[in-house]
C-alpha cells in the first residue's frame, strides 16, 4: 500500500494519535487505510455418509484437496459465504447446518470458520477454481494430499465426532505456519 | 476507493475475468482491490458475577454501555483480539475462555464475535475510548442504554445460560440494521 485510494497521493507509515501502532496514513487528506485480517468461510458437504471434496485449479496448493471454502464477500453472513463457496467451487446446493470450527490463522492474517452442511442432491460438478469434485469416505480421504491443515483439522473432528455421536464445536488457534 | 493503492492511477468498477461480481480494478496495473467484511471481537469480563461494562466515548453510540470490543487486528488470533481491547478499552486483565457468540451483520460486513472472559483482579479503569467502566450486576444492567444489538443479545444470552447452569455457543445473523 503505497498511495492513498482516496487522494492518490504518497502514504506515510505512522502511528495515529491515541493509536498504538503504524498505520498507513496519507499526508495529504489524513485518511487512515486500515488493514484487518480476512475471514474464510467454509463446510463440510456430506451425502449418505461421504464428504465432497474439491481438487484445487488455483494456486495455492495446485491439485491438492479440500473442503469447498473461501473469502466471504461484502453484505454476506458468514453461513451465506460458506454456501455459496459451495457452489462456487463444486456447484453443489446445500443446506448450511451448525458451525463446526473456527480457526485463527495470525501468521496470515485468516481466520477460517467451517459448517457442517448436507447435500440437497447426489448433484456436483468441478467450478472454476477445481480441477475434480468428488465424494469421498473416511477411508478413503487423501489425508497427504489435504491442501490446508485447518481443512484437515476439521475433516478429522468431524469423522471423530461422527464416531462419538457428539459434535463439538472447535475454537482454537493455528499459530504456526501451515505446511 | 477511487485510486490505486499501488500505482495511484484512478480505479474502475468493472467484474474482472472468472468473477461474478463488481471490483475495484485498477487500469493501468491491472490489481485488483478487494473489499471483505470486518471482524470484531470482544469479551463478556466477570468479577463475582458481576459484568463490566464501557460506556462509550467515541461515535457511534456515545454515552451507550458496551461490552469491551473492537476490530481485530493483523497478526492476531480472536481471543488475542479480544483480551487486547478488554485492556484498551477497560484497563482490564482478563482470561479469555470458552466463546460465547458469533453473529453475522451484513448490513455492515461485520462479524461480531463475543468470549466468556474472567477478571484476573477487581481492577480496572476507563481506556482513551470510554468514559466510563462499571461492573454491573444483573439488575442493574442499563439494558435501554446498550449500544449495539449484538452486546445486548450477548449479555441477554449469558444471564440466561448462567440460570440454566448450560452455556451455549451461539452462531447467528443479524439482518435487520441495528437500533
Amino acid at each position: 500500500m503505497k498511495f492513498c485510494s482516496s487522494c492518490s497521493s504518497p502514504l506515510i507509515s505512522a502511528i495515529p494519535t491515541g493509536d498504538d501502532r503504524l498505520r498507513h496514513i496519507c499526508q495529504r487528506c489524513g485518511a487512515i487505510h486500515y488493514q484487518n485480517p480476512k475471514l474464510i468461510a467454509g463446510c463440510i458437504p456430506v451425502w449418505s455418509g461421504k464428504v465432497l471434496l474439491c481438487k484445487r485449479a488455483i494456486e495455492p496448493k495446485l491439485g491438492f484437496w479440500t473442503l469447498p471454502a473461501g473469502f466471504m464477500e461484502l453484505g454476506e453472513t458468514v453461513s451465506e459465504a460458506a454456501c455459496r463457496e459451495a457452489m462456487e467451487e463444486a456447484n453443489v446446493d446445500v443446506q448450511i447446518g451448525p458451525i463446526s470450527s473456527m480457526i485463527s490463522l495470525p501468521a496470515f492474517s485468516q481466520v477460517h470458520v467451517f459448517f457442517h452442511a448436507t447435500m440437497h442432491r447426489d448433484v456436483f460438478s468441478p467450478g472454476l477454481e477445481s480441477l475434480e469434485v468428488k465424494l469421498f469416505e473416511e477411508k478413503d480421504i487423501p489425508w497427504d494430499e489435504i491442501a490446508f491443515e485447518t481443512v484437515k483439522r476439521t475433516l478429522r473432528y468431524y469423522f471423530a465426532d461422527r464416531l462419538s455421536g457428539n459434535f463439538i464445536f472447535r475454537q482454537e488457534d493455528l499459530t504456526y505456519p501451515e505446511g
